[in-house]
């Protein structure tokens, strides 16, 4: 299996002022792609040392991908590394000049006179074209390496991986591989779903089985070695179908399936149409529901309701309700899930109300404390949950904002005939 | 200054399946301690490449933290790593044993055979004691250099630094410090910012200067070294003016303050009120509006208008306007702001309407277009965008609603007459 190195540029990374997420990234590209990453290096911008760790990689590996320090900055190093270490000069590359001028004409600008630098290729080098940004990617050979230089902003490394890195690679994998799946769930603490998968999870099995917890999502991790990719793929699903069968409708997704894109595929083509109505959550729930691509379809928008005449003006909460019970309280969630439903005629709603902190709490009503109203055709429900007084703010927005989505994925499940109707408790980890 | 590597050893952190966190959190806490991390190397369970990159480390520079590799199973190979390279034998350390023992014994457990293990240490070695957790830490010295391995697990590793490390590095560092600041601008792309600080940024420079890119802001980072707190802090806060006074206005804030937090600042005390008119950003803008505590002091919510049905029924968009324009256009925003402001009686309003994509465009109407509109008292402007179609939808839509933050911050600095007024281009990096 051929071996590789994975090397980041950039001084705030070194410093510890950014956490470095490309290397885990490509790292995990690389093995399902036959290769196996079997040493990361984050260096800070300087010549010398991005010199020295390049020779280093090329005597220690076959593939080294190197992500960042292609701008257009006196920071920006890698070009002039790689030439150094190839020991030729950088040259202007001028269709890489024209596609900068080009990128920046389509944004009505005129490309600043330092853009140049990032059209300076090693002599040699095979240009990788950004599709989505102005620095090029490199392509050279380094001793008996083939050295990869992308930009280091993710979403133009993703890109260029995929079309430039992945098909060169994998026309020369040879068929073995590390193949990754993800399950992602919603509803039982780490050590709950860590109990009914403990067997699955013993070292050495293969695939090897973990977990990790985000915001009360577990993701269930799983990882095959094998020598072709079908014979990966049957392992993967052999253990997928046996940790299905053990968890059931906790399981929302996979790989990066959000609860959102999960309520999206319940909705889509039933008809049912949903809005939203957010006080804590100040419209996050409605930016998750759009992160999906065609969310449009069955959500159609809906009330971020921070103060409480945003919430009698847009949604009718009546005024003796918020008077009575108090905003955060599940008869204004549901008034709030019902107002929604009817200004903006959708079969389903969510609503959310509580309290995110840090202040605002009483010992009555204590940061954490939330309620959510669910509408569905002929039916309001409310619920309360308590997500920890001492979780940051942002925490608790999420967990409230997951828990929501949840709730409305699950109903529609049992609407649809295939789960248990059950209320599923608060998770905390 | 002192220099230091940090390593971390584990072969799920070089294949990609976790993030290293540890290593950045060690940087930023040997900066503060007056050392200067030039590597980060993340390395697998694996004893030849371990003791390799001990070599090069202890070659390359005066201190070495390493964490992971500690534990009690066959893929902890620190301490074989360390002994092997500092040519001594693995030996018991008694009282570590005893700890171990009693560790368990608390916890109402028997020692399992395989944790003794964890109590052999190079010859030679000073003992780090773990005070939350059974693997000892070590302090070996390895050529010239400093070395300090500590455990992997996250709060394992924080206690046994703040106990064991720091005290030893501060001791030694006669008071020398790196100390970091971080400026944040919008307005202007990376390589505009880099040519007006060009000079700042040169290598070698103290304090150094260097910029990083995301969603359009541009953060102007400053690393001063010193011999003293207050002598780096005078060196930042020279530099600092002196790159204040050429950027100007697109500064918006410092370390962690964002876009919804330097707004937020300028509405606060003045009894100005903001609402928000969201469609393609579809709840983003008001989800980073109340990322910031407090800001229900000044933003009392707004509508998610996905669907043009909601922009009608909540913000009372003419639907002759739709249909003349349709729902992408700049009349279109302005009425969605202004209908924003009067419904929810604001003085200030943001609407936001827009393709993001990744369908939807059209050639008079390309995905990456966005229309703002911008309601401040007695008076509605609209913008146009043109974000790119080729940008994938999240960053499109975090696009916008930063454009949309920043243009409502300089109408405020503008009001408040300490901005010129200027429309602000739109950036790209």
């Amino acid at each position: 299996m051929r071996r590789a190195w994975v090397l980041a540029t950039g001084t705030e990374l070194a410093l510890g002022q950014s956490v470095d997420t490309n290397s885990p990234w490509l790292a995990a590209r690389l093995a399902a792609l036959g290769v196996r990453t079997e040493r990361h290096v984050v260096v800070a911008d300087d010549l010398a040392a991005l010199r020295d760790v390049l020779r280093e990689a090329t005597r220690g590996c076959d593939i080294v991908v190197l992500t960042g320090g292609l701008g257009p900055t006196e920071d920006d190093l890698t070009r002039q590394a790689l030439a150094d270490v190839a020991e030729v000069p950088l040259e202007l590359h001028p269709p890489s000049l024209e596609h900068l001028r080009a990128f920046f004409a389509a944004r009505g600008r005129r490309m600043p006179e330092r853009n140049v630098v990032q059209a300076m290729v090693p002599r040699g080098a095979q240009v990788l074209p950004n599709t989505c940004g102005t620095a090029p990617g490199l392509r050279v050979r380094l001793g008996r390496a083939d050295c990869f230089a992308l930009p280091g902003v993710p979403f133009e490394m993703y890109a260029m991986f995929e079309r430039e890195v992945a098909p060169a690679l994998r026309s020369a994998a040879g068929g073995a591989v590390l193949l990754f799946r993800r399950l992602h769930t919603f509803g039982l603490g780490e050590s709950d779903v860590g109990q009914r998968l403990a067997d699955l999870m013993q070292p050495g099995r293969n695939p090897t089985v973990g977990t990790t917890a985000q915001h009360g999502v577990i993701v269930v991790r799983l990882y095959a070695s094998a020598r072709s990719e079908s014979e990966a793929q049957q392992r993967l699903d052999e253990t997928e179908a046996e940790i299905r069968q053990r968890l059931g409708t906790i399981i929302f997704g996979t790989e990066d399936e959000t609860l959102a894109a999960a309520v999206g595929k319940l909705l889509l083509g039933t008809g049912a149409t949903l809005s939203t109505a957010e006080s804590c959550t100040g419209g996050l729930i409605g930016k998750l529901l759009t992160d999906v691509p065609g969310s449009s379809a069955y959500y159609v928008g809906g009330a971020v309701s921070y103060a409480n005449e945003v919430k009698t003006a847009l949604l009718g909460v009546p005024n003796e309700l918020l008077e009575r019970y108090g905003a955060v309280s599940e008869p204004v969630a549901r008034a709030m899930a019902e107002g929604a439903a009817a200004r903006l005629g959708t079969s389903h709603a969510v609503a959310v109300t509580g309290i995110a902190g840090p202040t605002g709490g009483t010992p009555q009503k204590p940061v954490g404390l939330v309620y959510i109203g669910l509408h569905s055709p002929g039916r309001t429900e409310g619920y309360e949950y308590r997500f920890g007084s001492d979780y940051p703010r942002d925490v608790i927005r999420l967990r409230a904002a997951h828990t929501a989505l949840n709730l409305l994925r699950l109903k529609l499940l049992e609407t649809q005939g295939s789960a248990p109707a059950r209320r599923m408790p608060d998770t905390c980890r």
